[in-house]
């Protein structure tokens, strides 16, 4: 196989594996995809992804936290002897109304690149493994990389478990329902010492690819990245009998908060998004007595980052408004090596950061060698039904993982 | 009895029917009422109700909508006479966390006026009715006043059954699943032929009460009044990768909306308010596709309520967004004489009008002689936990409401 050619048995497994997860988790009224953590839909995802495994005579196996592993090669005798496995893979879970790549694609292409090293008759020094991580969008739950977090320590077994769903419904009562044991949670190290390099294929959700004009690049950080929980407080009151000076409404400072985050994130050369917003009691005639706001603020210099939200605060401190930090996450780096070594073999393709979690981020903060592949998206959308990559350009991402678990895996690999 | 005493048994049943209600539909988190049209709560309201008109020989009868009338005397012989009832009441839902007294205090002191009438051996010339209309608030399906709107045929059977909750459940469902038929919603003549004067008893929503230092007053209208719905486009996009200049944002066409309603209203001299939002997809880490926000807006003057909505329309022009009416109430005056005739009876107490849409409106527009009674509210809160009358100020309203009754029904009534 030329290293940027998919052999066709490949490119048609590719193909059928995408039209079979097309229908799973498709709202029909907005096209977009409600792929949640273990829900029927998760459920189904699984399921096909251990069919395909099977297909494949991979050994599947789960973690701690509900992981789906695939190993072609047996991980624990490769640890034990000091060579452990290269990993790829991604997930499957969506944003609310998400695309169909984000996730989805780094699967199918861990998938197809094994096709296109077995019929090239490849045989590995090191065990490959093809990776299904739970719960990275976080949808659900609130907290991204719940999958990865759990069993790295990132987020402790109790915190975990104690997480709510907009029902009430905890992690542990979903694990629980859907047939798993939440007592199993925590830290996996059994798990991790199979991991000798995580690589992760995934669509870009920019468009730095795509000004390039190159269909595929290698990650070299992901911007440090955190989310704020904005509490405005106000008085309940009756909107068409209390005067507008009697008034303490909440939703004067969500607005402030708004249009302060863009206005200093544009200053400081920063993102600042609010996406997310609840109003109490959310009456169309009540005067709103509380309206929460999250803010997600991201940037290259972590500096520029704290200012916006310094910025913020400082604006909706005028409505006595509480800031409270819910996540920080430092700049994350792939390892310099392996990104300098993938992007030399694959003919010196672009690296690129980004501003997007991943669990391959995860990985990399835990210590595992770690990197990541990225495929041009012409428009730059994701979280969106409108998230789309050419299939060529995603032909040859696949061309590119399997190049690069070829040049992991096998007989010259360092 | 004096015209400002209440009978001690009429005292004591106002007090025990407070108890009896205080528990139903509180949620213990918020301190406030959930009591939701056709949900169990209600069931339980109606049963309270019924149980009550049961107890003092009242013969209850509920409408094509399902509201309840409790008669003393025969309606029907009266008004085939032409000489129809006089009715009193108002309702027992409440909006997401009100308090205790919008509503429920009309129905309690309603039937503590019969316990007063009857301490006193009143023999009424006319029939006297107690009403409990359903669904005034209209927290769960988005149309204020659907009990007295469907009977005076001032919302069509068909728009009310088709009306959904924010879980897709129909009016239509919900009525059926409460043991009802909504087929027998519609206009409901025969029932509006019994009803030959409505007195309202309310608590007030402002404080003029307060500031004239009066227990008691007479309502002279409603202000007209309305609600606009506000769609404000975006673009889904990841909230961590697309750049600011990329964006189509709806939040910011959102916030705009809001400080351009206050300071409208402010200006103006009315009331604007938006208490209500949904935003889509709604994720911490998304760019908004779509922001909707429900404009209330209010006010003495018609014209200058329209100049705001104008105002917010021009505003939100700029984000393209789409500002559709949902509802128009022009000013309603409760019958002059009437409220006159209240007034002197009542010893020349304050004639004051109201920003808050009641039954009474709605009845008063379907052109039945109608007033309200106000209770004095001494923090003007309403639609709150923190909404709140002395109980002397309702025992005054009791007995002012057994005066009006007394004179409406009485052998001398005109």
């Amino acid at each position: 196989m030329s290293s940027r050619q998919v052999p066709d048995g490949a490119t048609l497994a590719f193909r059928r594996m995408w039209q079979d997860l097309e229908p799973l988790g498709l709202d029909a009224t907005t096209g977009g995809y409600r792929r949640y953590a273990w829900t029927r839909t998760d459920h189904d995802l699984r399921e096909w992804f251990a069919g395909e495994c099977a297909a494949r005579g991979l050994d599947l196996t789960t973690d701690r936290m509900g992981n789906q592993w695939a190993w072609w090669g047996d991980p624990d005798a490769a640890a034990a002897a000091g060579t452990p496995g290269v990993v790829v893979g991604s997930h499957l879970d969506s944003v609310p109304d998400g695309g169909a790549f984000d996730g989805p694609l780094g699967v199918v292409s861990a998938l197809a690149a094994v096709d296109a090293l077995r019929a090239k008759g490849f045989r590995p020094d090191r065990p490959i493994g093809v990776v299904n991580f739970g719960d990275e969008e976080g949808s659900r739950f609130g907290v991204a990389c719940a999958g990865s977090r759990v069993i790295t320590g990132a987020m402790s077994a109790d915190r975990a478990r104690g997480l709510k769903d907009l029902d009430g419904v905890t992690m542990a009562e979903a694990i629980e329902l859907s047939g798993g044991d939440p007592r199993h949670l925590g830290r996996d190290d059994e798990t991790l010492a199979r991991v000798g390099t995580f690589v992760e294929l995934h669509v870009e959700q920019g468009r730095a690819l795509d000004l390039l004009d190159r269909p595929v690049g290698v990650g070299s950080d992901i911007w440090p990245h955190g989310r704020w929980r904005i509490d405005v407080p106000g008085e309940a009151n009756h909107a068409g009998t209390t005067a507008l000076d009697d008034r303490e409404d909440a939703m004067l400072g969500l607005a402030a908060a708004i249009i302060s985050a863009r206005r200093s994130a544009e200053e400081h050369g920063c993102l600042a998004t609010i996406g997310k917003v609840e109003v109490v009691p959310g009456g169309v005639n009540a005067v709103a007595s509380c309206a929460t706001a999250w803010l997600d603020a991201r940037g290259t210099d972590a500096h520029a980052v704290r200012r916006v939200v310094a910025d913020v605060r400082d604006v909706v401190a005028d409505f006595d408004a509480l800031v409270t930090e819910e996540s920080w996450t430092p700049t994350t780096d792939f390892d310099p090596l392996l990104v300098r070594r993938l992007s030399t073999l694959l003919g010196g393709i672009p690296v690129i950061g980004t501003g997007a979690g991943h669990d391959a981020g995860i990985l990399a903060n835990a210590g595992v060698r770690t990197a990541m592949l990225f495929v041009r998206n012409p428009t730059g959308v994701s979280h969106s039904p409108d998230e789309w990559a050419a299939a060529d350009d995603c032909l040859s991402g696949v061309a590119a993982l399997a190049d690069v678990v070829t040049d992991l895996a096998g007989p010259t690999a360092a």
